[in-house]
């Protein structure tokens, strides 16, 4: 092995944003059920943070026509790192552009990734400082944690969705740093890629869009770091008409204890459990799925993700969530490609971004 | 309400007798992963208790043809209770017979219930009394935890599969003094019901058999009262190549958390975590569960009960469990009643126990 | 054994009055870090319910000049049974009188324990009835889980000090049919019991008061039925500042999950996690632990209960919490009984419950 | 900020060699307690792995006259990094050799913290491959989850007590790239360090020897990473009588759930469960603990950690446990100096290492 100097360059995910079409609906979902606090109102977006979350905002919300994700940052080491990894893109043919629009970060470098998602890169970010009637005796813990419902800590993943898993893992590792920690293969194709820039098991992840669509969400992930928060936000979700899509259960992948549920807007959240699996063995090799062996993979204990939704469905999404279950009710591991093909053609995923995103690249 | 004295003349579901074709590999699934002690050996039988079990055994593995359940039985709140019930039973044309020959319980009334199950009642026990080794420092504990698997604290419930839900129920209620705490119905019939003779949500349940047979096992349940236990047990069983059919999980019906597995030789077992809710107002009302809101009523999370196993599949099962699987894979809440007809002609369920259960009623 | 058939008319514990000198506070605690519902405010009492205490309180609240218990009131099995234990209260000569004025409730037997505490009996109560926005799906759910703080389900169990513990616990069993579980003794005197009416630990327990005091309460326990909301709880508080005595740990005696917190009006308040061990076998003998044992019994983990307010505060107290702990700092077991003595002369326990109790015998 | 080009050269803490003078039940408690595989044999010593440590063992046992901390090794993320680390050590003046004879490691680094710990750094490490039979699904997983007692995954930190904590804190953070985290001041003297080398609260930590010893072993770390894990190892303990010195509880410092126990030869093993505040923020302030807010740094729950032995009790002791908790406990927080003086006279910590470690630095 040579050194690979570029291996911690990316500290972490710190932020998200995600569209929606129903923008007081979604901000209730993540203050009133997830306990975030809202830290800035600006235009058509509204900023929120965990209470763990270190700086002003780790989820942005932003009116929309559509779901889906306006873009995702990720925070560098140090200067430095960003303009090593900027050069880096570049030097790989990767284009993007300079901006410094995001209330509490600094100067961002703005591309898209080899599918076409909205990904940025920033050193600079503002740290959160409580006032004092939220500051926590928990040293550690920038704010104290709410009093209403199940409170996320943080911000944890991103999973994209991509027509081609290939190129995107090898960009994250190329240019970002990553490496792979876990991924699954079907044949010769690679259809999932876990990716870390630390010691979790991944900080963005990337699955196939068995649709064939390109530059979708799948999910952002939120941090409870207890296993038994997960059944306590499905007993809250299951009360208060949030949908269920899988979980709670865990992940033979990664070790993640997972539950899947649609935020009114549409787009799916995952709350994360305990840490998972952590990648302390700096020279530990990718572990390799087979389809054969995909059960334990997608879940130790009997839950099932369903074929219909978790492997079909992203964000933007051309049908409503209740049209895409319909539609693809009978989609599944033996399904015809035909049928496959079908589905495809009737769900383009173009959408304008423009009129939503004020500091996206042109 | 006219006062019931008949209400807590049941003290507990005390014991239940499982066959099994592969008896060695049961009494290995109990001991190694369930971490149950065995007391006793005789026959073709081995005896077994989990480390707060009161008495010399609450679990019977006996050889057999067929997987199944021996007989189960229900030890009385006092002798004269027990000399009620039975009068009770009689008095409802409900034939029985006093026997005495099970090793650490005394005499005994046997009988059938309404579908066809063994039943039986008995006052006399003789409680466990560990060893210097095996004595417990918490004195409610009659042995200490082993440390072998994830120890089960205890037999929890049954639950019977039966033609005729309603028939069942009405034999618990009416000589036993048993309160129906949830039922389900689908439109007129009760498909499912869940009875109690103390405050716990169920001691004894009864769910429609949909291929339409009679007296067969749906599930005994070992008792964790700890919800992290059934996931580590999911991971351990998924680990160690034992079948999980569902969980864990939290039913909204009773709130039990469950996991369901199949042990060696084809009987499913259930894992029952926290004690769920108990009914301490003493003139409740049954709860009735309409077809509507069974999603909520089965699970609380994203769990999903597989029709071809968990609404079709109890012993004794004419069909391995491999089989059932491959002849139920499309069966389902909108299949022919012609399919299932069908599935029933060729899955005839009569066995003959007279070889394996010495004590059985004539 | 001659039969018992007493053993289970009492069904439950089924509310208690708090006194509070600081009214707004405790109510404040109860509502927003344990969720619970407020039904009904009257006079200088409000009335609080868990969201699956089945009627229409469990907890009251009322305004008064020091903290304690106003009364506490068991619901029995039926209107018969409350005819019978009362008929065995005035035969073994504990006097008492029916009032009918508390909210929710119908006709209550209102007497004095043998220790003085004031103590209910009552069949009639009325059933809390959700609006359609507080309706959970969960039908054995009377209302949904609400989203503030760590909500507990329900009231659990009451503990009373008392200066004579066998006094107190003769009448529980004598009269109102409770089987006592366990119990601890220091040579020939028992200094603490734990009786139940059901299959659960305790419905009520009895502690010595080290100090000599008469008629206190202990502690009012409320049940989450999950172990990680007692560590969740205890996080809470914390950054709240609501002061913590001990715990989260697990008692060796009922195997009882702890969190004991004193809320703002000056009362201990146990916070109940999973439902520890449950008595299903009828004729189990009373455990008793002897003082050589004791540690296992207060704490399985290594939870130290302090001498300074665990075994020496309890409600009304006529030194406040903190003058309290200052005066017993240096009071433990190997305490010269002279340092007892001259505690309880300068702690007189005597207080005016005229004023806020209405309905309080004569 | 200029850049920390060393700030993850140290991958993590990779093993730890502890002395027993009961190597026998030693062994037996990290293997039948806490699940650990046995992987090697060798003089008197025994090398052990849990289910997820990579290598081939991270715990090594070996027969001593006295318990203590034989060495503990550091794993660098690269060959280059391991060369640069030394040179940093080197350029400092601390001095050490290089050696090759630990069984499945490569050539180390063996030198002395400031403090006189054997430490260790070391590259070459061989990783542990599961035969057939132990081989897991989870295929992040080494090898399977065991059977026996509650198995921990991996090793997790190592905690230091030391004459001078701020000198060993500035080697770990000039010469191995550490950040230091966290850290409790007394006045102007640093009592405490916790420092990481990933994004982990703590893989070493330093706490002040209140007797004012020298290079004592408080404790070493094994991960549960779920929280109930400490609650059934502390109920395990307890029926099997192992001595719990304080917990299950959650520090407030790292937010590290912990349950101190001491194993048979007598030293002190924590059992950490959840991981604790994850430090992915890259340029974090330290967090500065003050005495005055000292009681949510130890615990956020109720727990005390004992002055007899928390603060003063580190390994080698020339006292044995027993006799060590007699003499300091009246030790405390308001003690005098004079008594602290005099008990450290009569501590002498000299031994002998030079017997029981082989490859130890001249």
């Amino acid at each position: 092995m040579s050194e690979n100097t570029d291996r911690f360059e990316i500290a972490h995910l710190a932020r998200v944003e995600l569209f929606s079409p129903k923008p007081q609906e979604t901000e209730d979902f993540f203050t009133r059920f997830l306990g975030m606090y809202v830290t800035q109102r600006e235009g058509q977006s509204v900023y929120l943070r965990g209470y763990e979350d270190p700086y002003q905002w780790s989820l942005k919300i932003t009116e929309s026509d559509q779901a889906g994700m306006g873009h995702a940052a990720l925070r560098t080491s140090s200067p430095e790192a960003l303009e090593r990894r900027v050069k880096s893109l570049k030097d790989g043919n990767v284009d993007g552009r300079w901006s410094e629009d995001q209330f509490g970060f600094g100067k961002t470098f703005e591309y898209h990734s080899a599918d076409g998602h909205n990904l940025s890169l920033v050193w600079e970010a503002e740290k959160y400082v409580a006032p004092e009637e939220l500051r926590s005796k928990i040293l550690s813990r920038p704010s104290k944690k709410p009093l209403s419902g199940i409170p996320v800590k943080r911000i944890d993943h991103l999973n994209l969705m991509a027509s081609n898993v290939t190129s995107v893992k090898n960009e994250f590792e190329r240019h970002l740093g990553f490496r792979t920690t876990e991924r699954v293969v079907d044949g010769d194709e690679e259809i999932g890629a876990w990716m870390s820039s630390n010691i979790l098991g991944h900080e963005v992840a990337c699955m196939r869009d068995m649709t064939g669509g390109r530059g979708k969400l799948h999910h952002v992930a939120f941090y409870y770091g207890t296993g038994q928060h997960n059944m306590d936000a499905a007993e809250m979700f299951r009360d208060y008409d949030v949908q269920i899509e899988a979980g709670p259960d865990v992940h033979g992948i990664t070790q993640g204890q997972f539950l899947y549920v649609f935020e009114p807007g549409g787009n799916r959240i995952e709350l994360f459990g305990e840490a998972g699996y952590l990648h302390l063995d700096p020279d530990a090799q990718t572990k390799t799925w087979q389809m054969s062996d995909i059960d334990t993979g997608l879940a130790i204990g009997g839950a099932k993700l369903p074929w219909e939704t978790y492997f079909t469905y992203g964000t933007p999404s051309p049908l409503s969530l209740d049209q895409h279950i319909e539609q693809f009710a009978h989609f599944g591991p033996g399904a015809e490609p035909a049928a496959v093909a079908e589905a495809v053609e009737e769900t383009p995923i173009e959408i304008d971004h423009s009129r939503a995103v004020a500091g996206a690249p042109a």
